[in-house]
């Protein structure tokens, strides 16, 4: 493992399980973001120098050091957010892989960059399993500020010879994550609520934040200046009811959850990730969803700590 | 024609001849860009209020004003330029239409907004004459900015319901324009150097500025939430060495242009637009090569003035 790494967003769900696998595989991890935790914090989390500021060009000049890796773990992750915020967005994500872009083409030429990018770049596919050659047609502005980004990387990898590797992540989800479908639905069951949103026949590719972190360490190995793809995902197709009534059952088996029935535009009816690439790097999910589910309830039963 | 337009990048080639149509229209044209000018000439340009700034959120609040109509010139214009400096090209171009479709979100959302893009983002194109509708593969870091912020331009139209319009400009040359392949080949011919890079059958499609101009102002009548796209070219593919033999002639008929046989990566071999959507708009190019590149070694002798 090369010894100096560089997370950003690193205090981000899933920046913190990467810096978390890189000093367990015996980096030592700068990181570099915005969050507000104790140094007892981020040091468990594996992290030697934590800095809070913005990714720009000057603050990696200032912190970036010379990482030998780099995981660009930054960036907003609402879909929600980006579309009341599509210029913030816009500069959380594209103009932050820019500046990582540019300070490793000025300063640490032969570093390995790994973006962390979103299975939001298909928009709704047309091909299940999706395969990382299908077209890209993302919908919201969080898609297609991640498929910008990857374009940066490709541009910066066959342009200036940088090694680079995309990572698109379908539904990462894992104790510590309070937001999105599995917080909301444990704390609405907790409370009695069944009613949901949606057909509940949508249907997600579970990916739990180890094995995703896992895939991006892994990812940063076959980082080249063709700038790699592949998909981050199970390879499981899970309905979101099937998801909701695991939860129920183990919150609060009384509880049985219904659906309004609307849909909402362009939220995509189904993901599944053709997860072949990733397979043949040598990387396979370890977590299958309801053990990860399970988990994932009994860390929010437990007052989410 | 519509009373306010905002012009970015006016004191560019094309801003200031769309500054120039759109005033000669009888529309109130405010400007703002880079470009140290005397009030009388960009008053001559028929614009009404110029102000120096670069084009951000901030300075578009300050000086962007009400406008109807948004053509957004503004951003570097050369391929080697970005690559040298991808991170200033991308800040002049993909930074400033963010900043501009912004500002018409927030401010003025009912306006039609006008983006110059480039033939570039096709790269080598596989099919001649190429339509809008063709894969883009742009190579260069300058083609690649293009592709972004034509794909913000799409994001913003179908997310937000703003009108915009893109022009994928060709080889817009003609009077006044001081650097590129015409100048380069006048300034060297008049010196009786007749030895050039390329093969010199290498082609291109020719359109003036005045016509680049015309279809720029054509095509806010054409901005649509669903995001126009048409081709500005005149159609017809020109070989470098043609140009070259004719500008030698009405330079210096005894220099006779050779060619290194060198071909530039990346460099398309060959580029010609299919321009029937631009024509379906009511617009046809009124110049035709040889006279527009004779108008301009006319220029070009009498001082470039």
């Amino acid at each position: 493992m090369a010894r100096i790494a560089l997370v950003t967003g690193a205090h981000g769900f899933i920046g913190r399980h990467v810096a978390k696998q890189l000093a367990n595989l015996g980096a030592t991890v700068l990181a570099l973001g915005h969050g507000n935790w104790p140094r007892s914090e981020w040091r468990n989390w594996g992290i030697s120098d934590w800095h809070v500021a913005d990714i720009t060009l000057e603050s990696l000049m200032t912190y970036g050091g010379k990482p030998e890796l780099i995981f660009h773990c930054a960036g907003s992750g609402s879909v929600a957010y980006s579309v009341t915020n599509p210029y913030q967005d816009f500069q959380r994500s594209v103009a932050t892989t820019l500046a990582i872009l540019e300070y490793a083409r000025l300063h640490v030429p032969s570093a390995k960059m790994v973006f962390p990018s979103s299975a939001a770049v298909y928009g709704c596919a047309q091909r299940f399993p999706t395969h990382e050659s299908d077209p890209i047609a993302p919908v919201s502005p969080y898609g297609v500020h991640k498929a910008l980004s990857e374009q940066l990387c490709k541009s910066y990898s066959s342009q200036f010879g940088l090694s680079a590797a995309i990572v698109r992540l379908f539904s990462v989800y894992g104790v510590g994550l309070r937001k999105q479908l599995l917080w909301d639905a444990c704390t609405k069951i907790q409370r009695g609520e069944a009613r949901f949103s949606g057909t509940g026949s949508e249907s997600r590719d579970w990916i739990y934040v180890d094995d995703a972190a896992a895939l991006l360490v892994t990812a940063s190995q076959h980082a080249t200046s063709s700038c790699s793809i592949a998909n981050g995902g199970s390879g499981q197709s899970v309905l979101v009811k099937e998801i909701l009534s695991h939860i129920a059952q183990d919150i609060n088996s009384r509880c049985l959850p219904t659906f309004s029935g609307d849909q909402r535009p362009g939220d995509p009816s189904k993901q599944i990730a053709d997860i072949s690439v990733a397979r043949s790097w040598g990387w396979a999910p370890e977590v299958h969803w309801p053990n990860g589910v399970s988990q994932y309830v009994d860390w929010f039963k437990a007052g989410a700590v």
